[in-house]
Formats: structure tokens, sequence, C-alpha cells
């Protein structure tokens, strides 16, 4: 016996395949977008209908940009230094340090982290691209801005690695430290350990 | 300056609608469904496109069903047992007590609990329909299945005082108390007290 009509069993499905979704979130999800008028769920359906069609990878810096488009406005801007070049792992992460407004630097993408268990190796990862870019663009200074987990730590051990002494390049890490607004008794000890090692001058 | 392309931007505020989803699960899951193949935001996309149009409510247990449907099967099917009715506030808590396993009775969907702060009264939600069905179906057992809330509690008893003590119909709740595989000290006093008013004699 059918519990659920078969349109609703069927979104359901769908949007369990979403990071982190259970079968439980996924049915508040269904429901939600039913008890709502059907313009929500056909806004959602357009957006996602056509979202590999319109989308494409910066020929540069490998950021999400509109499909059609060579290269990333970040990219192109004149105002941005392509001197200085922040080194992320996933687009989004783009998104994350432009809220900052701290930065006017460019982005380069490497489209994941080195993951043996995942199978990702340096090679699948946009390495050489970046090596490439420093010399086409005369790059000064890479800032690492990968995450402070394992995999972040030895993409950038390997980036490092990989552009060498041989060019005149500063290579930089996001400092680690103490969240703002956390206290001190709640920072686990490699966090801590980790502020104490780049403790700064007042 | 554009720093996502307009189809992800439009795709990261739609799904931001869904309920408990902030921008960043909204940028987790766009993401997800970029760096996956287009066929899994297609198969979304087009449960969503056409939801409304496939579905329709059962006309008189107010279940979703599939558009062109005029009654549930849970609610035709002669295995299931009409004189047992469990109220529920929302469709979806049919698939709950469904996966029990442990009920061959028939279902009526409140279609919400009554909410005065939410401005959703008893006249909105399907207890009429509940007392019309009472006398049509010649029903013995209301099982009141709302949740344990205050929303829940008084939506019953208002059904309660609905149904009154000229018909001759049980009229049951859901009990309350521990549930399974927690431990008694990380109960709650409320719970922890319907637990006890509740006990049973082995």
């Amino acid at each position: 016996m059918q519990i659920l009509p078969p349109a609703l069993e069927e979104l359901v499905e769908a949007l369990g395949k979403l990071p982190g979704v259970g079968p439980r979130t996924a049915e508040r999800y269904a429901y939600y977008l039913v008890k709502h008028n059907p313009g929500t769920s056909k806004q959602l359906a357009g957006a996602l209908d056509n979202l590999h069609a319109n989308l494409s990878y910066c020929k540069k810096t490998f950021a999400l940009v509109a499909a059609g488009k060579e290269l990333s406005d970040l990219y192109t801007d004149p105002r941005r230094n392509k001197k200085i070049v922040a080194v992320v792992a996933e687009p989004f992460d783009i998104v994350a340090l432009e809220k900052t407004g701290q930065f006017n630097g460019t982005y380069h993408v490497l489209g994941g982290l080195v993951s043996p268990i995942d199978g990702i190796g340096p090679e699948q990862l946009h390495i050489a691209q970046l090596v490439k870019r420093i010399d086409e663009d005369d790059v000064e200074e890479i800032i690492l801005a990968t995450n402070a987990s394992v995999e972040g730590e030895s993409t950038a051990l390997y980036i490092q690695q990989q552009i060498g002494d041989t060019r005149n390049v500063k290579i930089t890490r996001l400092a680690r430290g103490l969240p703002i607004g956390v206290d001190l008794e709640y920072a686990d000890q490699i966090t801590l350990g980790r502020a104490l090692e780049g403790r700064q001058v007042l």
C-alpha cells in the first residue's frame, strides 16, 4: 500500500540526496513545499533545471562563473591585485573570504583537497595551473587559505613544495588561533597550541 | 561585483527558503548539486515542478493523495478498520505511525493544530469533518495522536469537547512516558511526571 503519493515519494527521495539530509528532514522540506504555494516549488525547480547549463568555471581561477564567461569578475576587475592569490579548496570559500571585505587580491580554486581516503590525489587539483599563474601574473604572494584540517594542511604543504624556493614568491597561511568570541577555556588544545605558537607582539 | 554567478545566487536563495536552512546550508546544498552530475539537479527539478499539480487531498481523511484520486488507499483498503480513527496534525504524521506497523485503523488529518499565536483557530482545521465521520463510519475509537506540545494538547482537548459525551465513542490519547532507550536521569520532569501518572501494572 502506498502511504505517500508517488509525486511526494519522489520529492522526498530527491531531497534526501542533499548532503546531511536524512529521510525526516527530507519529509520536512517536502511538506513545507507542499504547504506553500506552487510558486515556491516552481522557483526552486527553475533554479535547478538549468543549473549546470548556466554555470561554467573561470579559466584562470576555477571560480564558478555564468556560462559563456571566460573569466571571473574577481579576476578581471582592475581593482583586484593579481599579484596576491588566495588559494581555496572550493568555490564557496570565495564567498566566505569576500564577506570579510578585507581582501583585494584574486583567488585560485583547487577544486578539493588532497585526500587519499577519497582517492583525491594532487594531480586532480588545479595545482599545476596555480604554478603556471605564478609566472604568468608575476605573483608576489600566495595565501594558502585551505581548511585547518589534516587534508587542508597536507594540501598546503604539497603546494608549498611544488612552488619551491626557486620562485621569488611569499607563501603565507591563514592565521590559526582563538576564534573571536570564544572563551579560552573552551578552546581545544590544538587550537590553543597554535594560538600560542602564532602569538603576536602588542 | 558579482561573487557568485546569477544561476547559483538564485539557487542558494531558493534553497534558503526551506525550513531551518540558513545561507550556509543553502550554499552547501547548492555546491553539492553543482559538483554532481546534472541528473541529480534535473531529478529534483522534475519532482518539484509538478508537485502541486500531482497532489490532492483525500476527501475523507485529508491525507495527501495522487491528483485525481478521491480517497486515500489507507481509507479505502478493506483491511483497514474504519471504526478506529487516528487524528493527526499533518499528513506526514501518517508516515510515522505507519512505520510502527501496529495500527490498522484509518487516519484523519487536521491540517495543523490550534495556535492562537499563528492565527490558527479550530475552525481552520478539519474538525467538523471528523465529527461528521464519527456518525458516517460508526466510529468506535478516536485516537488523538497530536504532538505532546501545548498546541497538541489544547487541540486534543478542543476535539474532545466537540465530540462530547452524547456520542458513544471512546476517545484515547497516545501514551506519554519515557522514550525507549533514554535513561531516566536524562528525562525532563514533565515527561517523567507523565510516565509516573500513566504507570502500568505488570
